[in-house]
């Protein structure tokens, strides 16, 4: 072997040295630790150009967003920079496998983080998708403590489908009242309904009094004038012609449920709750708060005009102006509006509608199916009632009031009276009728668990009935914490097993962490309790909440190690801490 | 001895054993344990006639009165019903003599009641006078969280001076914006005050949009028409002819200093911060806030007449109306006005009236005589600062800063890292100079303590200094938590020891737990620090606290035995409890 020859095998071994260092390197890139320091406080912010105290992270509201690859640690160290109030944030979506004590739940799986402290939330994103965080404690989510969290798939991996760029979007609803007084009001007696939203909001960002499309609409709003560095004005989808784009798309809202529609174009809508579906194409979609949906868009129309982008509200009587933003075609000026108007929010109330388009999801083939049979079923009637006065949601005639010691510290260390001992009833009287106002109308408050055993095949019937005191039914999103359950299909009236379990789809229903009940309808999920810990279910209409809409959830408990320290010092588990340490030298 | 005779006798030995048991139960129940139970929330009410949100005690604002007698043992469940804020309770001017977790300061004596936790505030009033309670975490004394404590000689014992009936007067200020939203505004960069309080409160209760006294005064708001049942119809005192009686009059405010007259009627002071003064008479008196006064009032005047009582603000350019309410003579109608205009407030800004005012308090004779000299003195300049643009207030340079660790837990628990462990400057610069806006506007944020000696006697030397944008200095009372102290004497401009100090009154200066520092100018105190544990000192106007108007005093706190566990729950004593936990079968 000639010195040059030599030489020349050298540089080729060095640089296979480095391709493999490189390799190595990115192999470990691609499940890293993310570290992130979020402080939380109160701020002055202008979401929908009106100013208004907001809750931030950071300085930023929305919070910032996350960005991971599957299989990374999450690591936020949240500081509480409130003056008098605790925190915690729920990573909806992120199913918590090991680390129960991370949902950030609080009463459930961890005490709220007191002012001045910091808590870890530490946890692994195990699944791509388009998920976002929130408040989870009192009404925070509608003060504004929320953002994105999205979780990519590992280098070198693909998604079953193909686009050129992606776009985010993170719907919400915003009252000028603060969520302080929205609080009061609804535990007011008698209860003080908190009303429609002013704005919908867009990344954080809506218009309330001036419209985008003044002249275009029926509105006496003055025209929208934007430089587009205002807190308030719209975040435009800069896009190139005959592109694909991946729009993510996921709903914060405390109450409203929306639909959003872009201007001439399809959406194929690919993911729900960071689950693929079969894809399919649709001129609008709903999305209910809780729910992520990622569509594809093919800028396949003319590009020397701009789309809009709209969304309204729907399942309430809407008093609510559309949030508007648009798709601006390279090389249209962004300063350019669209030239129609902006497509019409379909029929708030046209159920039939709504029903079948959460019927258009099917899991995408090679998905996993559910169980063909469950073990135990709980059918889980929602009503409004009173108690002693105070208006309530209940289920199975119970409305939850959250204890003061968290149920992970309670169940794991079996501490008594620190909840209700009792199971809630696992279904409702066969005498009561769904399509009346409660012949009763009043109920209990509690904070019974329902315990599975591990890896129980468990269905889900929620049933929806009438309201407190019209002939009307109404919307509910349920969300489900630790799990994804496959939503196995809808009905109208009274939940009928004989009739109805024929019915269900147990082949490729879409797997879901937050599912709708249609008025007077009902909704069967199935779900495998397969993660220790405890998992609230729960309305995700925040007042409906705060009204005791939830029940708790709880499997494999026992298996649970290594609960940090610091997410269960209050109430009893406190105290157990505290008896226990007064055995040591302290005292 | 005859048959009759002996029943006589028998009868006789009956009723003296029937005296004795009962002079024997009245001795028990001289010091008794009086037990309360306590709900915080949330609540609508009407303080001023506009609808509010307040903080109320079981459902009342303000919170209930409560009367208790020298040497009982008050027992507050303080059950926290607010949704994510913790709260905490002071009984202001009790000085929780071996029970220094109980003095209810955030951060200081204990950790913040977490929501749906019940903490047991009990103490010992070892001391008869007026007092009052308040929250004193974040600024939920603004929301409206105070009442009334007042501590009654035991039986059989007699006050130093004669009345035939008592008013209790809690003075408080209201604004419409919630405290929520204050502390934002507060808190804001650049900071945007809060500006004057729309009304002043007695009782709770104020006018905002009328007036009592319409027709009289300059006003255009219209007369008030009360049936006396409206939440903000004002208290009537209704008084005989020719009685005297005592009326206790306490300032909750968040900012405002007051002045009280009562139309045609001298009062004689007799009593301030709960202990006894020589008495003196006046027409009008100043109450700052944190300050107690007991005056007496001789109904002395013409019975056909009813008295207006007035209360105006001073110390800060006014634009609060007066509150009003009268005294309504026996038989005189109650819904007959007072016939000429209420008692208009002195000037403002008179400071040398108020400096009059203050410097007519005298401790009655027999009362406690301060040592003739000190240990350790503090001079303690006052300062309103920039901290990387954000406004604040400092003492020597340091803005207060709560750490989340309680001060009682740390210093108790000899715990790391929990505060600043150097100690706060004990003096300012001589070169610094008070007449003048700071030469250098930027301070920085601390959370040292002074830590003293046991029986130490402490001077302050409270200096007051000019603004930091404008060439004018304001009024601050400041209040001492665990002790009273002497006030030895005021003066204008800087204090020179050498000079002032001979002027001090050593002889029979008063004790008060609150004293205020005049504009430019100082106020010299004396203190035993004989009680252990850790207390706070601080500007009572709650927005000033909440931009770290206050120093910590700690002493003697190794012997401190016996901190309730629940008291310590949060931070790093949560910690320490958790760390000596683990060592036991929980992990």
């Amino acid at each position: 072997m000639s010195m040059s020859m030599r030489v020349r095998v050298m540089k080729w071994v060095r640089f296979v040295s480095l391709l493999f260092f490189l390799l190595g390197l990115q192999a470990v890139s691609a499940a890293k630790v993310r570290h992130y320091k979020w402080d939380v406080e109160y701020m002055y912010g202008l979401p929908d150009c009106i100013e208004s105290v907001v809750m931030g992270i950071n300085g930023q509201f929305p919070g910032p967003t996350i960005r991971a690859q599957v299989g990374d640690t999450i690591d936020v160290a949240l500081t509480n920079k409130l003056s008098t109030e605790g925190v915690v944030i729920h990573w909806h979506g992120i199913r918590q496998k090991g680390t129960p004590w991370a949902d950030g739940t609080a009463s459930i799986s961890q005490c709220a983080v007191n002012p001045g402290e910091t808590f870890h939330f530490r946890f692994v994103v195990d699944k791509a998708g388009t998920y976002f965080y929130h408040g989870h404690y009192g009404m925070q989510r509608s003060a504004g403590l929320y953002g994105s969290l999205i979780v990519e798939l590992e280098d070198g991996k693909r998604e079953p489908f193909h686009y050129d760029g992606e776009f985010n979007l993170l719907l919400s609803d915003w009252w000028h009242q603060s969520s302080h007084h929205q609080e009061v009001s609804l535990s007011a007696r008698p209860m003080r309904w908190i009303g429609e939203p002013e704005s919908l909001l867009i990344n954080g960002r809506g218009q309330y009094n001036c419209s985008l499309a003044a002249g275009m609409i029926n509105t006496t709003l003055p025209k929208c004038r934007f430089r587009g560095n205002e807190q308030c004005a719209p975040q435009i989808l800069h896009v190139l012609p005959n592109n694909t784009y991946r729009i993510r798309i996921a709903s914060s809202t405390a109450l409203a449920s929306l639909n959003l529609a872009i201007q001439n174009h399809k959406m194929v809508v690919v993911e729900a709750d960071g689950n693929y579906v079969k894809p399919f194409a649709v001129d609008d979609i709903d999305i209910y708060s809780g729910e992520s949906y990622s569509v594809l868009v093919t800028t396949d129309q003319d590009p020397s005009h701009n789309y809009w982008i709209a969304i309204g509200v729907r399942g309430r009587k809407p008093s609510t102006p559309q949030a508007l933003t648009f798709l601006n075609y390279h090389p249209t000026s962004a300063s350019k509006l669209p030239s129609s108007p902006p497509p019409t929010t379909p029929l708030w109330n046209d159920y039939n509608r709504s029903q079948s388009f959460a019927e258009k999801l099917y899991s995408l083939i090679g998905s996993p199916a559910p169980p063909p049979t469950f073990h135990r079923r709980l059918i889980l009637l929602n009503t409004q009632n009173l108690v002693d006065g105070f208006t309530k949601w209940a289920i199975n005639n119970v409305s939850l009031s959250l204890p003061s010691t968290p149920y992970l510290a309670s169940l794991k260390y079996r501490i008594p009276r620190a909840f209700d001992p009792r199971s809630p009833p696992d279904n409702f009287p066969a005498e009561y009728d769904i399509m009346k106002p409660p012949a009763n109308p009043n109920t209990v408050t509690g904070n019974g668990v329902y315990v599975f055993e591990m890896n129980q095949v468990v269905d889900v019937i929620l049933q929806n009935a009438n309201v407190l005191n019209s002939t009307s039914s109404e919307i509910h999103p349920w969300h489900l914490h630790g799990h994804d359950f496959w939503v196995l299909g809808y009905g109208h009236g009274r939940f009928h097993p004989k009739t109805d379990e024929k019915k269900l789809n147990l082949k490729n229903p879409p797997m879901k962490n937050t599912a709708v009940i249609f008025p007077y309808g009902w909704t069967a999920l199935r779900f495998v309790a397969d993660n220790p810990g405890v998992w609230a279910f729960h309305c995700h209409i925040e007042p409906h909440l705060h009204m005791g809409m939830g029940v708790i959830f709880a499997e494999g408990v026992d298996r649970v190690k290594h609960i940090p320290s610091d997410a269960i010092t209050c109430g009893l588990s406190a105290k157990m801490l505290a008896a226990a340490a007064a055995n040591t030298t302290l005292h």
